[in-house]
């Protein structure tokens, strides 16, 4: 493990607690729109190659990725504090009935990554009335 | 206060206790190399326009800026899910005295703040001999 990985893993519980919690570690807001559902994840340091999105078979969403660790711990460098997350993440949420999982688009900008997932009509099933039989 | 507020300040306790915490808000790494004492800060989401580095006459380094919150609250949306912080943020480190606080630079990049400060040679006051008189 190198000196880094020790530092923070080792460090301040709270900050540890911080790394190994999916929500403190990769916040989202999903937000419904008539058009679309839109989900917003912070992914500071990130670029659109260090990012997997994903739908699986049975419609859920994966947003993956690694916060890649400085792996070379130079002899002459302090480290006063070691807050920011390292490390892999992964959030998933399922799709509800309405999401066109065939219709996605997602973007990174600015640390921020977005993913717009098109919205379809549910066709209710039409209510079958039961015929009565008089006895 | 805007539906959006008051989804985020009376919805999740955790989520709210996220926001209000400077460290789980604004994590920053501290690195000190043999040249500078380097700050990285995770700001997703914000621009070199939305935040303000400042060094105070204490020698005081202050990282600060505002995630806007949105403001318009659209009567046909609705949000699944809040989670990402908002408001202002602000982080304070006071520099050692090796710290070259005329010589700093500051940048933003894919929501990350690196802050660059010089380090200067800090020269020790000689070790005054006194004289011992013999009586």
């Amino acid at each position: 493990m190198s000196r880094i990985s020790s530092l923070f893993n080792n460090g301040d519980p709270f900050v540890s607690l911080m790394n190994k919690c999916p929500v403190l570690s990769t916040p989202v807001d999903w937000k419904e729109t008539p058009e679309a559902h839109v989900f917003i994840a912070d992914i500071p340091g990130l670029k659109k190659e260090d990012v997997k999105v994903e739908i699986d078979e049975d419609r859920v969403l994966h947003l993956r990725g690694v916060r890649k660790v400085e792996q070379v711990y130079e002899e002459n460098e302090k480290w006063h504090r070691v807050e920011r997350k390292r490390g892999k993440f992964a959030r998933t949420f399922r799709l509800p009935e309405n999401a066109k999982v065939d219709d996605v688009k997602a973007s990174v900008e600015n640390g921020v990554l977005t993913v717009t997932v098109a919205k379809q009509e549910v066709k209710k099933p039409e209510a079958k009335v039961i015929e009565i039989e008089e006895k």
